[in-house]
């Protein structure tokens, strides 16, 4: 015992912040908030093999072994220690130039700390401890189309997630610090403008596509046995930039990606024999996340700037490698004939364009996860408005199955036989704070456009480089002008340091309107 | 911060241990001791990611996850409030039954915690640093057949030895605070005497046997497909009582054994595709390891009491299923025509007898983990005198690798050609102490005679039994007298409540006279 005291006396004979150097202070806070990076890393693996590995008796003892972690993480992320180094280093960040890494780090490690102190750890513990319960009951009541069992717990929830949003009270609307968590600098009504300019434009879109014969993608819903499109999606993710000695893809329920380290970032997807876009498109939409992960600058690793800077662009990344690239016709000029070779007895007879048509038919359909990239949005304008009339305190979750079938008549002109295609689809309410959850998909479909724009402009050369199966000069563009900044700059600064303007709705407008009149044969505007 | 502080003035309004009730310290201390439980199984989650699944792209970052949490678990097992909690909880404990779940608890709480203050924090941060850096050497050195330069690392290790035993001062000798770690109760004269005795019954044996026209295995080096050896493995190990809805068996390059919860026990094997026995055998030897876990009263999952009680007593239950099970006449009379027809074309038309006679070859080698079951123990003690002498200081480190040979020529009447098949072969005394590595796997068999032989004496049907494919009435005896009990009793005791007996060489000796007899066709006596 007596060398682990004079290791307590230690610390405390350590000078108070004030009369360190600005350098030895700034190496104590790094080192903090590494550690706070590599207790959530480890809490990663462990949830990692929850979903891949773990044979179900781990279940319970894992619950409780990730609870402990994050625990730790979140009392050390709250540490005062942390904020009287914060203020003690306000004099030195003001020295540094804006953009340096310091400075950026400063910055960002300010504002995790200040949300994490506004939220009571009590809060956090009582949260945690219903979202689990929820999601457990939510597992049981979806394949049993039981809404109203889920009610009581979507209620606590939608309490939860209006005491989180008084935690960082005053706001202009009860949904924006939900919207900050997940994209800061967005509020609820910048994102309700960005929206409100989207649906102008795409409800005439889907209008004029649905009125034209049905394209016809019986071609993907063959047997496909699950090795052979594993295989595919595996070397079509690694010809385009995923790095499988920094990575790996594995096997689960819903795909996902996730990162230990910058040298170890890995994907999951599934496979549907029956149905071929199911693991090759979210086996490519993972790799767009993990792509961005790992090429972060390694400088930045293990501090709050070593990860992708919000959710709206980290979207953009995984959908401008699903969609603009991977459902392209240049795409597929490369890659169709040794997916033909592949699976020769299925698509030996089927044409390029019949494929290409196929992988990118629109129809008014019930499930945002089987949504064409057309009507995806609509999906997600429904779900945003719900959640704001729910916060609002306009609608009552009771209410809610009546109000998604209503919303879906009014937006997609269908609306589903039960609840289990309706408002009971999405893990999301059911596992999480209401409020946050949806937006950052369609910030992320609008954001990957005008990346692509911007990286075309450019390099005009880069659709005939996708034609040829080569992918360095986008990847390369990418890498320089997003993953390579992690967190360092603001979001919309991000966007405007790489697209040389604020996000805009007219890049992804245009994209769709080009490639869906061409597919569709639209006339003219 | 608000909510902050006030938990942590809460903590401090708690009041001193002492006019707390014995029931809520204790329930205090067990919790503390199940967060440490809980880090110690979330950094075996990550070691075992590490060996099975991790792209070489995250080894870097791994080892200072893993180092943070083993430093947390550290740091929580030495906090003085546990030191407080034993102190308070003396004169309850004395109102316990001696046996009862809490004084059991109670006794090796403070025993843990007793040895673990004793070891300075720097001095596991500096040995685990050495330790880390000697075994990245070595997996360049042993292919290398380098062992001068691993000699520093050795040395230096040594030094580590040394120093950590003088924490124990004073002790009879060096090697006895290693000794009790490994097995508690146990000296290393205790251990030498047991030695000399098996040495003097092993040494004849060996000779007599080796006299003898070697036995012909080649039909085990034929070429066996990976996946069928697995399917074969997996089925037996299920077969024994391993259960796979609370384990999974994964590849390695070593096997091993791993436990994150009582649900959650897995097990590695390798595969050898020109030898049929490394897979079978491993994976039956560390599913005897899992279903000692696995088996252990729940009521104990958590506490320090909820694990295998040492080091000899589980690796008797991994020699017990993979050599007194599995490599006898009985236990392939049954499993022998499967394993015939998985491999029909290789095993077709060899008779079992020379199966039989194969797998239990004896033969001098050089490697210990290619050793049969009987000159496997002159390996171990070979190690265990070399051990006593480097830290006795009567063999430098420098001149190890010759002391290796020259007790080679006189234990086995081999030598090996290089270092690689010499003192380079074991990885242990290159990522760890010197002085408690080896001894444990020699007790082990002597204590998987032993109970073997007490069960027979309760169920002289085993043996008819196993020959059924049969393991319910030895597993249940095993999971009765030594998993349920975890680690409530000292290992003498455990012996002595399981057998009737302490622990004893005779059973052993029988047992090898009795099978090498028979296989052999040596003379009674």
């Amino acid at each position: 015992m007596a060398r682990k005291q004079a290791a307590t006396k230690q610390r405390q004979k350590a000078p108070p912040p004030g009369s360190r150097s600005p350098q030895d202070m700034l190496a104590d806070l790094k080192g903090r908030l590494r550690e706070i990076a590599d207790l959530r890393a480890a809490n990663a693996v462990l949830s990692w093999d929850q979903s891949t590995y773990m044979p179900e008796g781990g279940a319970a003892a894992r619950g409780r072994q990730m609870a402990v972690l994050s625990r730790f993480a979140h009392e050390r992320s709250v540490a005062p220690d942390i904020g009287r180094l914060l203020d003690a280093l306000i004099p030195y960040g003001e020295t540094l130039p804006q953009t340096s890494d310091d400075a950026c780090l400063l910055r960002v490690a300010r504002r995790d700390f200040e949300k994490a102190i506004k939220v009571p750890g009590d809060y956090v513990a009582r949260a945690n401890v219903h979202w689990s319960a929820s999601y457990q009951e939510w597992t049981r009541a979806r394949p049993a189309n039981d809404f109203p069992s889920m009610v009581p717990y979507l209620e606590k929830t939608l309490d939860l997630s209006r005491e989180y949003s008084e935690f960082f009270a005053p706001y202009a609307h009860i949904a924006d610090p939900h919207i900050d968590d997940a994209d800061e600098g967005m509020t609820t009504a910048s994102v309700g403008n960005l929206f409100g300019e989207l649906r102008r434009g795409l409800v005439p879109l889907v209008d004029v596509i649905c009125d034209r014969p049905e394209a016809d993608d019986s071609c993907l819903h063959q047997e496909f046995a699950k090795a052979g499109q594993l295989e595919f999606a595996r070397h079509a993710a690694e010809r385009m930039g995923y790095d499988f000695r920094r990575g790996r893809l594995d096997l689960t329920h819903h795909p996902f990606c996730t990162k230990f380290s910058a040298g170890d970032v890995r994907i999951t997807t599934r496979v549907n024999e029956r149905d071929l876009g199911d693991a090759l498109f979210s086996t490519l939409h993972e790799a767009g996340h993990a792509m961005y992960e790992q090429g972060i600058d390694p400088a930045l690793a293990g501090t709050p700037l070593g990860h992708g800077v919000s959710a709206g662009v980290h979207e953009s990344q995984s959908r401008l490698w699903e969609n603009i690239v991977a459902r392209s016709r240049g795409f597929w000029d490369y890659f169709y004939p040794p997916l033909q070779r592949s699976f020769a007895a299925q698509l030996g007879g089927v044409p390029l364009d019949v494929f290409h048509r196929a992988i990118n038919k629109v129809a008014r359909s019930l499930i945002r996860t089987d949504a064409d990239e057309v009507t995806y949005n609509l999906h997600i304008m429904l779900r945003f408005d719900l959640e704001l009339r729910l916060l609002e305190g306009k609608l009552a979750v009771k209410d809610l199955a009546e109000a998604w079938r209503a919303a879906m008549q009014a937006d997609l002109r269908i609306a589903p036989a039960d609840d289990r295609d309706g408002c009971l689809q999405d893990v999301h309410w059911y596992s999480g704070t209401i409020g946050g959850a949806f937006h950052s998909y369609t910030i992320g479909n609008i954001l990957a456009a005008q990346f692509y724009a911007a990286a075309l402009k450019v390099h005009p050369e880069i659709p005939e480089q996708i034609r040829r199966g080569e992918f360095a000069t986008l990847h390369g563009w990418l890498h320089d002008n997003i993953y390579w900044h992690g967190a360092r700059f603001p979001p919309a600064e991000l966007v405007r340091r790489a697209t040389g303007s604020a996000l805009s709705m007219q890049p992804y407008l245009g994209y769709l309107l080009d490639k869906y009149g061409a597919l569709y044969r639209l006339p003219a505007g």
